[in-house]
């Protein structure tokens, strides 16, 4: 046992100098899409292939191995509960994968997809999927080779899922997104018949930017994101990056005539920084200083944005402060008017724009559409057609083009298949979890009126955040609220929520 | 010699990866100085002490001796002036100097510099050199130390000196700076006898920042700052920051009230940066794509802050636009007020506020003490008096406190000794750089008064930038100039600047 301590302390060394690295690749990706003059591209890529290649090789060094066979079947390993033993089960995980793909994969999936996320920016721009397709098709060539080698338990779809949500499994996400499915469809049906309408056009009033950056930088400091440990920057993609402790940045665009993109979007990176910001500190470096995944990363950003963000008693507390600090635009405008144009449910084309609502029926229509094309059911040639006829039997409409069809994320372009899942598996976890704070926490929703929003989050750091990958996600999720993830408590959330608004 | 072509091919690739990896280390820098929240400095640390230790071991793989070893003596060494014979020169003298270091000693020297920058700060502000001392003797004992491992000619000061300007030697510099002393001692003591005096007030009237920072981007992209391949950020010390091609950065910092500070600091900084976007892009990762020291980098920063920027015709053409940009601030002012105004003379107690003449002073005492130093006949204990003494014998002002006397420049917490001479060095290579172009471009001065800065860029560029570190500093100077270095270029572009601005 002392031998395999030993062992064990060595191995953290190495892996924290992996994450160490990894962290440096961090930083200049930030720098690439916050900072960098256009002519700085090419160098700029060569510097990450090199950190990329050498913090491979350093989590592949061969050291590494011996120590993980010699501490997997030691006592340590089968500490119950235990951060030796979940930072061994976590680190033979992520190894074992990692040897298992050779280096040449690597850089012509590199290359690939570097291509190919070029070429989708000129097919999009130029709406013709035909030039997309060949790029498409070898990235999806190469996915399906990566789940060969990585290993799958039933599909190859499942390789890529794990590689987001570790442990997730397409039987699994199939049957929660099933039968959440069939009673979202119905819900929206409900609100699409009621003859309430909030009046959105106040959201496109005149919201002068500086304004906008004050208003969203104190509503991220109030609900808890340090601003001492992070910054705020613009960016055409929001979006948050957790260099290390003490170094959380998120990012977000301002448009001047419409209020909620900055605004919800602060609070959704917000929700992501407050998380890294409070992962445990003395476990950086190792699995047990880092998020469980990007589905329980993607809960804690929908909900500050959502729960916390979009309801009715933090506009409580919100409101005044609105009204004070864009006096023309809220003129005559009551905290209720506001609170209903920033739920008002409407199926659209476009993901990032959906709603609360409406967006899960995005992310279900991309997990079914990648998933049969894993399968080999859907043809790539044939993704434009089937994705319009999916959508239009989902959201009743008919994309124009495939530009705001198949065309409009960057993510398969990119070689991101089994990503999409983790966008509803984070609501459906955020529900969950909101549901059970409400119970742990008396009068949790009363507390935001008054600009308390530290109880949640305390709450969310012992519970969630400070531990670390303690735990994988569905473990995680009977921990903190006794019960196997359902879509129960987000159906109910939302029944909760829109039945008063619409008066269904 | 196929063979040794091999094996150079082989060897460039290598020193590419290193140079790719200290670039990273630029990028961390870079952004510690500009954008990193202060919680945030712990961890970076830890980053960047990982990528030099990795950049260190790269660069001093026992490979690379190898190959060195095999080309060292390979015709391809012998090349009058070609490319692969300067990298190979270049190569070898770095890596023979690298492998001298024991890793224990960059560890200690890392961690005593840091400590001491820290104890600085803190002396620094509460005036009290006795809190800096142990820590300055500490730097300068290893920097001894040192001196001793990588080995000097005459003196352990020529070893420190060679670090920032190789093959700059004690004597050389001793002899070049004992001149040029003299003729600007008496030179400053006859401007100080003149009667006429510029009204320097205009200087510090209202000048808003944001009109600043256009007037500022428009000037420095005029003389040839390449905007899309770099950017302009706001620190409290200014900076350049080339990371590769493509990606050259520049800082400047504004005070609303002294126009001259982020003006010309603009200039200057853009002139360190007009010079890293024109190294030879071919060879960037070697010598050849490199500056060829601090002392000629500093040339090109000073020659367009000062021999362009400060100089009369430039400002025919920045003085209408200056009018224009500063309306009220300049109500009043004629072209030739203002010259003077940015050309005064007046010695006074720091460095970086010090104007175009007596600047080098400060430096040459600077050089003296170091030197003196490292001789051991200044001890620590005595620098505050020694520096003192000299500064009335150079200025006759006695300072009033150790924090605006030997306290006042960060470089020897950080161990930087030998570097203050490559800033005089700078001025006078930047002056008999500059005689020259004055006699291969006909008119060149005028063509600044119609905002043609391009012939001299494009001089500068082919002269000096092109060849990256084909030659030494010296040798440059000899080939650009035909004549080696020497103090007259510079007093003469002074007596002929001044002698008519205070009719001497």
């Amino acid at each position: 046992m002392p031998d395999a301590i030993k062992v064990y302390d060595q191995l953290v060394k190495k892996i924290k100098e992996v994450t160490i690295l990894e962290s440096c690749e961090s930083v200049l990706s930030w720098d690439e899409r916050v900072n960098m003059p256009i002519k700085g591209a090419e160098h700029r890529a060569n510097q990450m292939a090199l950190l990329a290649r050498l913090s491979h090789e350093m989590f592949t060094d061969p050291e590494i191995g011996r120590m993980l066979s010699d501490l997997k079947n030691s006592e340590l390993a089968k500490g119950k509960d235990t951060p030796e033993a979940a930072n061994i089960r976590e680190i033979v995980y992520a190894y074992d994968k990692a040897v298992k793909i050779p280096k040449e994969w690597v850089e012509e999936y590199t290359r690939t997809t570097t291509m190919s996320q070029n070429a989708w920016v000129e097919a999009r721009r130029k709406n013709d999927f035909a030039l997309f397709l060949p790029h498409l098709k070898k990235v999806v060539e190469l996915k399906k080779q990566y789940a060969g080698m990585v290993g799958y338990s039933n599909e190859p779809y499942d390789a890529l899922l794990d590689d987001f949500e570790p442990g997730a499994t397409v039987a699994g996400v199939k049957e929660i997104f099933g039968r959440f499915r069939n009673e979202l469809v119905e819900l929206v049906g409900r609100i699409k018949e009621s003859s309430v309408r909030p009046d959105s056009s106040v959201l496109t009033r005149d919201f002068p930017i500086e304004v906008q950056q004050t208003f969203g930088r104190e509503a991220v400091a109030a609900i808890g994101y340090d601003l001492e440990a992070g910054r705020i920057d613009q960016t055409a993609h929001p979006f948050c990056s957790g260099f290390g402790p003490g170094d959380v940045r998120i990012t977000t665009r301002f448009n001047k005539n419409y209020f909620p993109q900055a605004f919800f979007g602060l609070l959704h990176e917000a929700g992501h920084g407050i998380y890294n910001q409070n992962l445990p500190r003395e476990h950086f470096g190792t699995p047990l200083g880092r998020a469980v995944s990007l589905g329980i990363h993607e809960s804690q950003s929908r909900m500050w944005e959502n729960m916390v963000g979009r309801s009715r008693l933090a506009w409580q507390y919100f409101f005044p402060k609105a009204k004070e600090a864009f006096a023309q635009a809220l003129a005559g405008v009551s905290a209720d008017d506001l609170y209903f144009a920033i739920n008002e449910v409407k199926p659209s084309l476009i993901r990032v724009e959906a709603d609360e609502i409406t967006y899960n029926l995005h992310i279900i229509l991309r997990f079914e559409l990648e998933h049969a094309i894993m399968k080999g059911e859907v043809k790539i040639e044939d993704l434009p057609a089937a994705w319009n006829e999916k959508f239009e039997s989902f959201f009743a409409i008919v994309p124009p083009d495939d530009a705001s069809g198949c065309m409009q994320d960057i993510h398969w372009s990119a070689g991101y298949f089994g990503y999409f899942p983790t966008y509803t598996l984070g609501n459906l976890y955020a529900a969950q979890f909101f549901a059970r704070a409400q119970k742990d926490i008396p009068g949790l929703e009363v507390k935001f009126a008054n600009g308390e929003f530290s109880p949640l989050k305390k709450w969310l750091s012992e519970q969630i955040h400070r531990r670390g990958r303690l735990y994988r996600a569905d473990k995680l999720v009977e921990m903190v609220t006794g019960k196997a993830l359902s879509h129960e408590p987000l159906m109910s959330y939302l029944k909760g929520k829109f039945t008063p608004l619409y008066r269904l």
